[in-house]
């Protein structure tokens, strides 16, 4: 049973069957939790909806106590003791939260708290990662240009800083709702330089449309940095990856010759 | 007759005079088709537009039937039977189904349908696909890396349903309209992620607006995910290329110096 | 005098000193041709401006003339027939085309053809293309790729006719005016394949959007796609000019050591 | 002292603790600069932004003298006179800039001439280039590429000039306000060509729709050129390195065997 619940343990090729009808349950409850945020689809489906999370929730705790009992197999959580710290261990944790917000929903909210406690459900997709080996070579590839990165992003904020303080000293007496203080500007300027350009709010002195034309300017900049660096660190990571194949290939070879 | 009619046949270079002609007039008969869509063409020419229409159904019939008839000097589809197999081809199909919106055309329809059959007519375009043998460098390049671009878009989906959730949130209570569910979010969140930001739905409130532009940044890193994936892909597919004149070309140079 | 007007016959470094002086001309009679279409400034300033360019266009006379005149020395424009043959070449057919428009402009014209004109003005700059050598590498490097690119410029052609012909099924009874037909629908498709996004037409049916949706994507692809193959296409050019400069060292350090 | 206080003379890893305690104090004075500006906050918190402004004030006039007494254990500014030379040095002058704002803060002024005072506080953010030796690796991969940087920029330029002036030779008779001149026209275009695309002004004719989603594609060129430049620019730059650190390497090795 461990061999089949635990990712790490499973021997056969991508997932076990058991792993893989959670996380095909786990993306299902998810779009319902995005589902019955819509108010017509809930009162329409109210039952359907309520009976599908009851379920879903009956199957989740089910699959969490097998887990937990499973465990024990696991030299690392052996006995009662080792159970309850696998119970605190990143994982059970997640899962475990992704457990509670039905038992709040069961309750009756309103408001604030409620739509809280519908996004909070949405945790559960969280729960794919523990099945997802897959973004080590993605996730390594940028962390290796992390520090690059890391620049580009301060120099955007450099940016976003100088062209919120130019069009606040500009257009702050015409438009005082929209540029009437630097961190008002923010809002233009994020727009502005991610190229997003909402139009929502938009310069009217002609001076003040000269800095926003440069900052729009400057968001290409912004866009190919980070753009540039990610392109060279595939290119770099694709490389590194052929030339190990090459040279797995070419010692194959070798010892093909000196056998 | 088979070696004009068929692309893969044709020994000189590029297409045979025929198939050409006919990547012509399939070009002008979607044209065709896009133009008359619009109401003011239609009454004006209507005349010219069926006559047109008459006469290109024509042209693909008589193309049709000699495709068919010629399909049996091909091994494959010899005989009648053979050739009733070609029928069920795949190119043989589009071909079929491109000429069908003309025969219902011809008939008196109005609202939904009529406008699906019109669109229907430009299927014509994907007759193009026959005579194209020239993506295929370009599907292998990004075929290459499509787990990278599926990691990509896996991770524009969560990018998605995060910041969907967060304007849900914030922003339900003011725009009931336009953020009142996910569901309904995730048309200004597509809109930001992708930077295209048309501005008929934007966050009024404070935190609602710092959510947006954290996630109009996170669509510059969502643009330069896949922009690097191709980068480097085809970085790497113009040196293999490379890489194999090269060889090529010393290979020759070595045959030369042995002789 | 030859030496000094014509660029390719200049032995020192970047341009003659008048070829220079020239470009400084054309730079600034360009920025007066287009100061002088905003009413604003050629009511104030109409004398200035008429001065200018006035004096503007008795120097690029002269130098016109100068150039015909100094053709001579180059032995393919010998004599009064080369000369002609020179004021028919393509840079000289450009500076005459860019003398002409003040000649029209000293009459007194309105609507159209006066912004017409004015715009015409502007080809002065195309006489800067004269002094270029520069561009060489760049469109060498691009050219290495017109395939690629046309490819790619085909695929959006596709992608522009897809997108309107859905939101055209779709949106036709509710947007008459901006999705009334297919070519209609390009307006809307170009701004959110491009990520332009002006807002000024969007879709307000639920699949209307979904369809918007899916097109705001497969913008993001249009973009890198060409972006990547430039990038990969300069990332090859850099490298060939390096591994040329290296090869040269090598050279050079090889004659060192046997001499 | 001199060691806590000069970046350069620092012999341990990244800065002297000092030095931190500088940059961080600076972040913290950029912050409050930079809410100051908000109404809302300034009028609630006036007392306290007083206060921490002074103190900040006064930490940074002991720091600025001591910086200025420290200056001279560097040979180059020994003496008085050396340490007025010192006074006048690049990063003593911004620092000395950086203090100033302050003390015309003390007055009282109103209008444009006050929000120039404020943004001039933000100056403070330029003393944190004193303590950041992190850019030289990114201003030089760029750097080597400024040539075609800048080919990119001119080339936008004159995008910028042609797509303006075509836009208002069609669309001047039925948007003077925005479309009435070149310059005028400036403002679509940068919004345009950046994908930006404000919505506050767009074409209303179908052929200025033309040459509009004509820009829009052109803008898309304009955006992968110097992502394309900068990709290739740090795909070098990142060989360039690992290139260095694999010879060092095998110069190690080298030595370690013939040990």
């Amino acid at each position: 049973m461990y061999r089949y619940l635990e990712p790490a343990a499973w021997q056969g090729d991508g997932m076990s069957p058991v792993n893989l009808l959670v996380a095909a349950l786990v993306v299902v409850a998810s779009i319902i939790a995005i589902a019955e945020t819509e108010a017509i689809l809930a009162s329409r489906y109210a039952e359907q909806f309520f009976m599908t999370e009851l379920a879903l929730f009956c199957i989740f705790l089910i699959e969490y106590c097998l887990r937990v009992y499973a465990a024990g197999e696991d030299p690392r959580y052996k006995g009662v003791t080792g159970r309850i710290r696998y119970i605190f261990s990143f994982w059970a944790l997640i899962d475990l939260l992704a457990l509670l917000p039905f038992i709040f929903y069961a309750g009756d909210h309103s408001g604030f708290f409620l739509r809280f406690l519908k996004v909070l459900r949405l945790l559960r997709i969280a729960r794919l990662g523990r099945f997802s080996q897959a973004w080590d070579a993605f996730v390594h590839a940028l962390g290796d240009r992390r520090y690059e990165l890391m620049l580009s992003v301060m120099l955007a904020l450099l940016m976003l800083i100088i062209s919120s303080s130019m069009l606040y000293a500009v257009e702050a007496p015409y438009q005082p709702e929209a540029f009437g203080s630097i961190p008002r500007a923010f809002w233009w300027s994020v727009a502005t330089l991610t190229t997003v350009g909402y139009g929502d709010v938009t310069p009217i002195t002609a001076i003040g449309k000269l800095f926003a034309g440069m900052t729009a300017i400057a968001g290409i900049g912004l866009i190919a940095m980070p753009t540039g660096i990610m392109a060279a660190a595939f290119s770099d990571a694709f490389q590194v990856a052929k030339e190990k194949a090459d040279e797995k290939r070419r010692l194959a070879e070798s010892n093909n010759i000196s056998e």
